[in-house]
């Protein structure tokens, strides 16, 4: 199938050419436009960043993003997503973003349609393009993989940001940890505790507390649990101190701003979590690029 | 009033040259640009195909799509449809496209604006661009109208399509007949059965078991009582096998596999339901253009 | 901060100079593009004029106006205005709009971005682009604002309308006065009767029952009440034809027929209330395209 589904079957060197080619468009050695094709973005979950980045990156390519509100679609006439996503397809749309909580649910896809469909999230499994410009992010400021180490720091059970980075990481040849509450730990990577990550680490990349999949919600946490939740396994500002002196801080946002991190750390000097955002357009861009040319 | 609210008023040469219009928009034989213009679609029913479709045409004619989302719009602070159609006109929307659950909700409209408003479905009574879609289909397979014999098949005491294509078909010269549970049937057409259906037609139409109008919801039918349809009203296997060389499926989607129609049909060889969709953009296409051409 | 979000902190040339600029964008002896720019609205109460009015605006200045569906964003998984509004800069978008039912929602904005901020409505606070409609529509009818007479009738004190209204239409030499039942009078101006209104005034500007923000809803009202509204706030057409020659109905839409406006009212001689709206779209082109330029 055309797309972009999951980064697991891509070569390190693949990887390495989306992060290059991501970074010349930022830096604007590249340029390339698309004029007069659309593509829909079908989000059958809440986002902000994802889907208006896609869409940011569509009309920097000169493609028109067209926003499907499943809300009022056919999708509530029962149709099912193979007919939804081969409507696009017939209706001459040039590709179609999907988020949906089911794990691997372009299973079901496969085989049936020429349009390139480009995965915006799957349950707990992956998030290609953030993972992407996670390495966007890491390649541009460090100028290398290689040898780097990171500690992935939260609700790593539940997180496909976790699943999705820390295998292709590992292939690109950085040393990945885990570290948070062990009941959300799996054996995605080797445990440290916060304390370790803040005083190794090159990278100590926060996730955030999973509302929306796990059972206990921030919203529904006592004030006392988030202070505790902070104090244990939290980035404070005290613990941003002991970092080494080129180390940064990651974070896929939104971020709960005095839960998993300090509100006075989520835009200090080390905090690359804006830059995330804006590389995430720029990795997009290249994605699409690279797909619509065949070249993916 | 300008736009297309009814095929009822359009006499059948008129009819015959919509459909020429498109097709010669699909072969690229016509070519049309209304570049700068902006039109709305309003949709006060659910829609994935009609929707998404009038949007692809207005982006092939250069004419930018705004989609009004009913639910967050002053309609909740209870505006009338008249008020909101006004409005549109009056910030210099170039057409508004309307899906309405009231039958001729278009009559209320009439007079006021000189802004074309397209019907995109008004309740159980029409939906023209379904039917004109529906018309290109079948003149692209048999390059004729006239003796061609069809069965539309399904609940069409509630179905807008069957009532719309009906009486046009009729127009150009087929014989129309219906089929289903007779308690879904009307004097739209004289009645036979699927099984005469398969054997004497040159195209079977099914229409989708009417979930949202009738009573009962195929999600609310047992797998008994959906076997029950299947079998004695559904275009099964076997069915499709015994229809003539030449005869072709049609089904203006979603369908409900299983139901009326088998899951290995919906793509078979004899089936047109995929064209159905690439034609409806084509359709509107020609639609739009030849209303803001005053041709309609 | 760039963009606008209040009239309280412009001289009075500044808006007589984009009140200027609106007319001559109208009249197309002016005319300016951004191509390739792109804002997002972000609408946290139902809005139909507004919205629509603003994309109208960018479409008319080759911006792609994106529209964010708060509904399904990461605004439903908690995240702050602040770290949303971050987010769309960081994606790289030129500007947004808001609508907010938080009276000065944007002092929590203030000095944290670079992109401008439009607002299309804090609370019961200020709507800045309607009341710079309200002056384009008074000021083309009557060629200055000096020594006009206006009456303000309604629900004035949960009125975002009135309040803005009152207080630059006063700086801009206008006497101001305000009526309607005496429960929803504030001291925003000089109370006078609705029979002393259409008697003196050169302008009526009715304000919608603020249905939302009421206790008392329109649709929860008793026909019996409806109609003692009417006939002692409303402007009835007897009421209408006792106005002076010259003066004019406006309302900032949308209308309650029946209720503070008669039926046969709203699109008489003197009303103004659809040109308010067309104005509307040249006082928002006005606006983001002076932001744009540095001018505001």
């Amino acid at each position: 199938m055309k797309g972009l589904l999951t980064l697991n079957n891509l070569p390190a060197d693949k990887i390495k050419q989306i992060v290059a080619f991501s970074l010349d468009l930022k830096k604007g050695n590249k340029s390339v436009r698309y004029e007069g094709k659309k593509m829909a973005t079908l989000f059958f979950e809440d986002s902000t960043r994802t889907l208006y980045s896609f869409q940011a990156a569509m009309l920097n390519l000169g493609i028109t993003p067209v926003n499907v509100n499943i809300e009022n679609s056919s999708v509530k006439k029962g149709e099912s997503l193979y007919d939804t996503v081969k409507t696009f397809e017939n209706i001459g749309f040039d590709g179609v973003v999907i988020r949906h909580k089911q794990n691997k649910y372009y299973n079901e896809l496969t085989g049936i349609t020429n349009m390139p469909v480009f995965n915006g999230g799957d349950g707990s499994n992956e998030h290609p393009t953030q993972t992407l410009l996670d390495l966007v992010t890491i390649y541009e400021e460090f100028g290398r993989f290689e040898g780097l180490k990171i500690a992935i720091v939260g609700d790593i059970k539940h997180s496909r940001v976790a699943h999705g980075n820390a295998h292709i990481m590992k292939q690109l040849g950085m040393e990945v940890y885990i570290s948070g509450p062990k009941e959300l730990m799996d054996d995605t990577a080797t445990y440290i505790t916060i304390d370790e990550a803040v005083e190794k680490m090159d990278i100590v990349m926060l996730l955030r507390v999973q509302l929306e999949r796990h059972k206990k919600d921030v919203r529904e946490m006592s004030l006392l649990e988030i202070q505790e939740y902070h104090h244990q396994y939290g980035l404070t500002k005290y613990r941003m101190e002991r970092m080494k002196d080129n180390a940064i801080i990651m974070h896929p946002a939104p971020v709960n701003r005095g839960v998993e991190i300090s509100n006075d750390v989520v835009e200090c000097e080390k905090s690359r979590i804006n830059r995330q955002m804006q590389n995430g357009v720029y990795a997009r861009m290249a994605v699409i690029s690279l797909v619509l040319d065949g070249k993916i």
